[in-house]
Parts: structure tokens; C-alpha cells; sequence
């Protein structure tokens, strides 16, 4: 196989970039650290995949010739970066490597033969689903950080994407906390659930911010363990995984006895200056709201170590119902308020040892229930 | 001791930022964590040290009561850092603790007792050297890194000071480059040498850029290991290294068979090219010098590797004498190039086994000095 390839160095250098993302890094299969070139109908076409993602980007070239063959991202990316002219020629011939030519470099990258690479699947979206890329991004953003890095549960490695007629949701939960995010379809479809992986969704958001495209068209399987999206000439594919999603509709706490309604901006520093204490000690941070309506309420943040020292921070608030002591992970209660971008945020609470309910004062969208740790002595 | 102190919270967030750098970060004495806080003359000082190198600082403070503690750096730090209101009340009180107030903040940080802390040596600078800032960084960033990174030989880990009248000099060597920084006094002083840690260096290049001082006193020690800079209100101490420091003018190359004038950055771009293959294999690159007067002679760099392939870049240069190819560890010729920020370097070799001098071709302050390596077959 002969061919010869005429391609603009920006656009290849910023396609390598976007593909590179889906190449395994501490792989036991050294051909996944390869980027996989093809002529797809006059195009070129780089795929990468670490077998739990794919990437397959279509870019326009100058192509004489066909070619196949694989050469490894880092080393290929690594000379394009480089290169200083705007256009690059690259060919092959015959054997697994290829030539590259560009102002006054001269360059020859070793590969392997296209035929080692895993096979890259073809997705019919004509029947896809259409959603904006704002919100998907939205939905990904505030659900993926709360799943589990632990591999020893692997359903809670996952984002579960609900569809039910015209609502679609993404839920993720690692047992210590849940975070649920909702928005609308166009469209109603019918009802699926899909649980991805969250580190693919992660590379999602990062491709996605590298297209600026607006729209994603999302193929969902009838049956069958892929999802495939689309966005403009970017293809991503991600293994889905299989098990049963833990009932969290169930686990939702059903009203409150206490009711607080404070300031995000505030409560976030808040918890970022008690956290300073409280890293010493498994980052647990007590709660101390008392009733109070119109901000006449106050939320003491209470962290204390033997080593380190202690911290008190005190904020006004609007507390309706029971005066409460509750102690949280710090670190989770702000990774869910950095999820809220409005202007207040709502606490519910039932008692000091049953979840929290935090949201947003202002709109709907998101849910994020934490799990109170247990305080001495209570 | 009981001492209440009243800061503003930038001035003290910047200070703790200088002092930190001296702060030990894998330290098997953990009073080296902490910073020492004591009155001195109606301020605020504050002092840490890693044993290789002491900063002190002294800021406005209002103070009312004798101070001596000594608190954990980065507690410390990270609490000033998330305070919000611009004034901090600090107080102790007996105990080796300090409470800190600031808004709707309260905390207690915990330390330990400053009799503890390593003695802080004070030095009279009315008889040290005036030295503008901008040329001691310019001379420790054009020497430093080529001092040696293994302890080994410590001797080589340090950047020699040498002053002889007018003439002041930084030298730095690994033993496969050299690196020499030249500049002048504006007063004659006596013959002297010191090798000073070329990490100590580094972190006065740091402070230097966050003090924003013009002019920095060195206060050199008639005998005795210590050297003093005082910076404005910030106070540096460094260890001196004992041993004897190589002999450098005997290694420098006199005259050239060879001599090469070829544009700065193409030679900077094109060593980072080659460097991509070469990095697989020692980073050996082969420099083919074809002569030619008047940018008719060419430079060439040959990389190659079994595993990831090859390169060959070309650049037009003028090139005097006998053609040569010689072999260079390119991220050392790199690190030599990026010290010369002028439009022409010159490089003049005598032979393909012996050391070459790299320079600028428009000034003659830094010198470079970089050893060949060896090629199969020559």
C-alpha cells in the first residue's frame, strides 16, 4: 500500500490532539498507544481507542493513494507540534512506517501494520438522538465527579443516562454521595437507561471544549453494550457497563426537619477554610445550624485536629425548623456546591445521621444528597 | 510570652509565600516545617530554613506584646490564603499556639515552641557588595542549570562566585557541560571564590522576582561557611560548599578547526525537533557541519532510533574551516541555547572527540563548554 498525504499542520496537529485522548497510556497492549490512520472516502481518518474509548476524527487531506497503518501518538504528535512550516507530506510505502516532510525537516516514523489494530466499529446515526452540546456538558459536568475511582464496584465507575420521553437525566453516586442532573429532550424517546463509563464521559467534556460544536448526536444501542456519539467530524465510541445501577430513587430523603437556605459563594469558602483543619482528620467538618428566619439563622463550621489545631467560621443564614448538629466530609459537601452556580443554595436535613439534600435556591436541575459521617459521643 | 498582632492579610499572605521557599519539604527534623515568628525592633519577623538555606523577613505589623513561636508553614499558609477580610488578629498567649481572627473566621493554629527552632544568625551589611538584581539573575540563570543534580560529587552542585577586582563571575559544570556567566562591578573588591548551592540559587532567582527589589547586598564572609544577601526587607543565608572546584579555565578549548555562526531560534527549533527521536536513545544527535561563507554552508542534525525512526533537518549557516560531524547530547546543547537570547550563536569546535564552545555572536558575557559523545565507528 503506497500513498502520499498533503495536510495543513494546524489542522493535523489540533486532530492528533483530539484523538489522543482516547490512547491508552499504561497499556499492556503497546498497539493502543498507536494512532490508527486510514482513507475513509477521500478523507483522512486517525482513530485511537484504550478499548474502553474510541476516537475516530475525519479530516480533509490531499490524498494519492490508500493507506493503512498505525503509528504511535506520542511520537507523531510530539514531530507535528514541532514542525514550523504550514504543510506537511507525509507518505508511505509499502513498509509499517512513515515519511514526513516539512519545510527543512525530513523525518521517518516506525509503526505497525494497520491490521493489528483493533476493528473500528461503523455507527449508523441517522436515527440518532439530537442534543444540544451545552447541555450534555452541563449533565456531565455535575454528575461524573461523584462517581467512584474505586474499580472494586464497578457500576459506580459509571454515569447512568436516563431517558424517559422527553426528560433525560444523569445520576452518579460512589455510596458516600449521589449527584443527579436533569434537563429536557426536544423530543420524547422512549425509556432506556445506560450506565457509561465516567471517565469516558470526562474525555467527552475535554473533546467537546476542542470541537466548539454545538450539537452531539448520540446513537443509542437497541441492544448491544456501545454507546456512539457524533459531534461534527469527531466520532467517540464508550464500552457501557453492565450490572444493576443501585435504586436511588429509594435512597432520596423525603422531606426535611431542618431547612437551611445560605449564600453558595460564602458557604464554599467557608468550607475550603475549614478544610484546612480538618485534611488532618479525614476532612470531617461539623455542622451547627440554629433556626434563625431572614438570615437571622447562623451555620457554624466547626473542624478540629489534635495535631494541627482547630477553625470556627460562622455565617449568617435563613434556618427554618429543628436546631441541628451534622458532620460532613468537607471535601464532598464542595465538590457539590462548586455543581451549584446560582446565587443561594438549599440544605435539608431529617436528623444527623441520615443523608442531606443539597440544591440550588434558585432552579431545578440538580440534586446532590450527601451522607452525614458519624460524630463522636452522638 | 502573650503578644497580640495586627496584620493586613496580603501583606502577610506575600511574606509567608518568600519565606516558605526555604520552608523543608522532606525534612527528618519537623521543626523545619515551621516558619518562626518573632518581634524584632517594632515588626513582624519571620524566618525559615532547610539547614542548606535561611530566609528572613521582616514586616510591619502592630504588635503589642513580646512574640516567639514557631508554626507549621503550610497550615499557616493555606489559613492566611483563605482569609477574606484584609486584617488579621493574631495573638498568643502562653501556650505554642496561635489564634488567628479575620471576619467570621476563628482558629487556633498549633506549633511549637520557638527555643526549638535552629538560631538565626544575624550579619552586618554595611560593608557588603551593592550588586544591581537584574545581573545576579541573569548570571545564576545562565549558569545554575548545569550545575550537577547528583550529590555525589558535591562539590559540582554548586555554582562558583568568583570576584577579581571589577570583574564578577558565575561558573557551573556536571562535568559534560560548562556554563560561565561574566559580568562587571562598579567598584574594584579583593580576590575571592565561593561555591554556593546552585539550589539555593534557584529559589534566590524566586524571591528576587517576588521581592521586585532593584538592588541586593551580598555580604561576603572574610572566612566562615556562610554567605548573606539581604534584598530590601528579605534576608537570604546559604550554606557554602567546601572542596576544591574544578579547574575550568584549563578546559577551555583554545581556537577551533571548526567554526559554525547559524540563526539562535532555528537551531533552538531544530535541536527540539531532532529531540524527539533522539530522546529514545541517549538523546545522541550527529551534527554534520558542511562549510560555506555567508549562510552557504549547511548544518545538519541526524537522529536515529531502532524503535521510533529517524530525522533529518537542515539548516543554512555560515560555516568556516574543516567540515566536521560530531555527536551532541541535544537536550545539553539545548540548555546552552536557551541561555542566549541574541540572534546568532557561534559554535567552535576542534575536533569531533574534544569540547565545544557555544556563544552568543553579538556578546561575549556567557560561555558554554559542551563535551562531545561518542559515535560507533569514529
Amino acid at each position: 500500500m503506497t500513498c502520499k498525504v498533503i495536510v495543513q499542520k494546524g489542522t493535523f496537529a489540533d486532530s492528533l490532539a483530539i484523538v489522543g485522548r482516547a490512547v491508552g497510556s499504561h497499556s499492556h497492549l503497546p498497539i493502543l498507544s498507536n494512532v490508527l490512520l486510514n482513507k475513509d472516502e477521500g478523507q483522512l481518518r486517525l482513530s485511537a481507542t484504550d478499548l474502553t474509548m474510541g476516537v475516530t476524527l475525519w479530516m480533509d487531506a490531499n490524498m494519492d493513494g490508500e493507506l493503512g497503518i498505525t503509528l504511535p501518538a506520542k511520537t507523531l504528535t510530539d514531530v507535528v507540534n514541532s514542525l514550523i512550516e504550514p504543510e506537511i507530506v507525509f507518505s508511505v510505502n509499502g513498509k509499517p512506517e512513515a515519511s514526513l516532510k516539512c519545510g527543512s525537516y525530513k523525518g521517518v516514523v516506525k509503526g505497525v501494520e494497520a491490521s493489528e489494530f483493533p476493528a473500528i466499529p461503523v455507527f449508523d446515526f441517522s436515527d440518532g438522538v439530537s442534543l444540544e452540546v451545552n447541555i450534555l456538558r452541563e449533565m456531565i459536568l455535575k454528575t461524573a465527579f461523584a462517581a467512584s475511582l474505586d474499580d472494586s464496584r464497578p457500576v459506580l465507575t459509571g454515569v447512568l443516562l436516563n431517558i424517559d420521553g422527553k426528560s433525560i437525566s444523569m445520576v452518579a453516586t460512589d455510596g458516600f454521595r449521589l449527584a443527579i442532573c436533569k434537563a429536557e429532550l426536544p423530543v420524547a424517546l422512549s425509556k432506556k437507561q445506560l450506565n457509561i463509563p465516567a471517565s469516558t464521559l470526562k474525555e467527552v467534556v475535554r473533546i467537546l471544549g476542542a470541537t466548539k460544536a454545538s450539537q452531539i448526536t448520540l446513537c443509542l444501542p437497541a441492544a448491544g453494550s456501545q454507546l456512539a456519539m457524533r459531534c461534527e467530524n469527531v466520532q467517540i465510541v464508550s464500552q457501557l457497563i453492565d450490572g444493576k445501577f443501585p435504586d436511588y430513587q429509594a435512597i432520596l430523603p423525603k422531606g426535611y426537619k431542618t431547612r437551611t437556605v445560605i449564600g453558595a459563594v460564602d458557604l464554599l469558602k467557608a468550607c475550603k477554610q475549614a478544610g484546612i483543619i480538618a485534611r488532618e482528620g479525614s476532612n470531617v467538618v461539623r455542622f451547627h445550624l440554629k433556626p434563625g428566619i431572614d438570615q437571622t439563622g447562623k451555620v457554624q463550621l466547626l473542624s478540629e485536629s489534635d495535631e494541627t489545631g482547630a477553625s470556627e467560621i460562622e455565617l449568617d443564614a435563613t434556618v427554618e425548623g429543628q436546631e441541628l448538629e451534622i458532620a460532613f466530609n468537607v471535601k464532598f459537601l464542595q465538590d457539590g456546591l462548586e455543581a451549584i452556580s446560582t446565587r443561594n443554595v438549599v440544605i435539608e436535613i431529617n436528623a444527623h445521621n441520615t443523608p442531606a439534600i443539597i440544591r440550588s435556591a434558585e432552579e431545578e436541575s440538580f440534586l446532590y444528597v450527601l451522607m452525614p459521617m458519624h460524630i463522636d459521643g452522638k
